[in-house]
């Protein structure tokens, strides 16, 4: 079997890779992120390829071409992520694009940001392929966002799609980079976990940590969230109904802007939630819209947690 | 003389026509806007018209083309305007295009939304000439928007621009659509007089409304706030200062969301109160972008109050 396309997710927790043939997915793997360097990083994503390919039943040689979707600022020309605070090691310049070209018989790498593949992947194979006009939000640790305009991914000037940065409230919460009000603060799991801890030390009572002790993890992960609010867990539901009130004023505020036919919720949040989580969310958009009688569709994903892989595989021709 | 293009803004208060040939204006003609029902809006239109091809010494017969910016809904293809409520007599469908081929002899009208014309305008011989991806911004009586996308005007579905509609802050002042928050509530001359005439019920006191009374204006129109400005009335800085922040918000958002090379602020207000108002917005936006060292251009417009009339020409061919 040849042309074979691979494609990698490469995220802060956790590398997803697949292997595509004929537009199908023919295998996959995941392996957690090293959390020991670049050389470590590096390995892990030839290792999780090759493994995608041997779950494939095909081998190194059968690879036609490999595309990654990276977190941070991406150098697509030079195959260079240039500064990548969530992965250890990646707080500089990084060769990603040659290092794994070199480790793999030097095949064909292309890079592209994270979010951007995740959208590349749900227009090319998942939900948004239906629509022309569609703006992809990933509700993850961060909220971060690709706009399909025209049928094709919109670039800007390398930088566009960053609805997770629109102000939601003056003065409000604290975002990732610092500035506040921004939806990020609100719907994005890193700052629901911050503003969790926040309560719990003022004496807010909340199962949320017990659940994640429970499920072994360290971190107030999507699916300690859905556990949580399916307990009726009070910190929970108020921490979700702010994030879809947020995610509300962000994405009707961008419709009005916009006129696009649909909005594709992903992310882990977005994923592990599901449909009752995009239907608050379709609730609150519908009101503020000029029309509302012309609402854009409101969708969840058609790949799941597959969106950045499939999106690396179609950016590399698979 | 042959081959002048007709381009026409109709306005709430106003009629604005010019005559291009070669692409330069060659005559021009503004007429209030009659308040008495559909015929004479369209005899005013036609008469003035008429007046901007007399300003160039040409006849009727020379017109090839006219172009018409409405406010309101428009329905491109028929040449009908749906609605367009600030306009006596629009309340109901007004078949504009072809009332006004018509009572020209039959030629070709061509019509679109005001705001998307007069963006259309700035792009093609305004400020916005030199790029392919910019945000237009008109403050006037509302806040209205027009985005040049890859170098094209985006419709959308037919209603792409309205950035006047961003929330910029939840449970904010009421806009003209009702919703609260919007950043036409803290930017449009329409709201902003609502606002001081509420502050002036409640015992606040400004010069305002003497200013207005001393330039025979019913309206606090553009001219009455930077007259009131340029005298250091309290209530209109603080009117405009918020207004400012408004935009700010709005467009520091939009311009996260959609990475441009540049954004053009003109209207009633944009154009009036010229560059100190538009670098206090780009102050604004700066350090509320993702990326402050690589803000877009902020350009007041090129054309001024005549970017709707040039823009409405531009779409029929001039």
């Amino acid at each position: 079997m040849t042309e074979i396309t691979i494609g990698v997710d490469l995220g802060g927790t956790k590398i997803q890779t697949v292997a595509l043939h004929d537009k199908e997915i023919i295998g996959a793997h995941r392996v957690l992120t090293p959390t020991t360097g670049v050389d470590d990083v590096i390995a892990a994503i030839v290792a999780a390829a090759i493994a995608a390919m041997e779950a494939a039943g095909a081998s190194t040689a059968d690879i036609a071409g490999v595309g990654i979707g990276s977190p941070g600022h991406i150098d697509v020309v030079l195959g260079v992520v240039t500064r990548s605070p969530n992965i250890v090691g990646f707080n500089g310049p990084v060769e990603l694009g040659p290092l794994v070209s070199k480790a793999l018989g030097n095949v064909d790498v292309h890079i592209e940001n994270d979010v951007r593949v995740a959208m590349l992947g749900e227009h090319a194979r998942g939900n948004a392929a239906p629509y022309t006009d569609v703006l992809g939000v990933f509700v993850g640790t961060g909220v971060g966002g690709g706009l399909i305009l025209g049928g094709k991914l919109r670039q800007g000037r390398g930088a566009a799609g960053e609805i997770g940065h629109t102000r939601v409230k003056p003065g409000g919460r604290i975002c990732s980079d610092g500035q506040r009000g921004h939806l990020e603060a609100y719907a994005g799991r890193g700052q629901l976990e911050v503003r969790a801890r926040e309560l719990v030390s003022k004496g807010h009572r909340t199962e949320l940590f017990k659940i994640m002790e429970k499920k072994g993890r360290t971190r107030l992960s999507s699916g300690v969230f859905a556990a949580a609010l399916e307990d009726g867990d009070k910190m929970a539901t108020y921490l979700i109904d702010d994030a879809v009130w947020a995610l509300g004023i962000a994405l009707s505020s961008a419709q009005n802007l916009l006129d696009l036919e649909a909005i594709v919720i992903g992310g882990g949040l977005g994923d592990r939630l599901g449909a009752p989580f995009i239907e608050r969310i379709e609730a609150q958009i519908r009101p503020q819209l000029i029309s509302p009688d012309n609402a854009p569709a409101i969708l969840g994903t058609g790949l799941g947690d597959l969106s950045g892989a499939v999106g690396a595989a179609v950016l590399a021709g698979g």
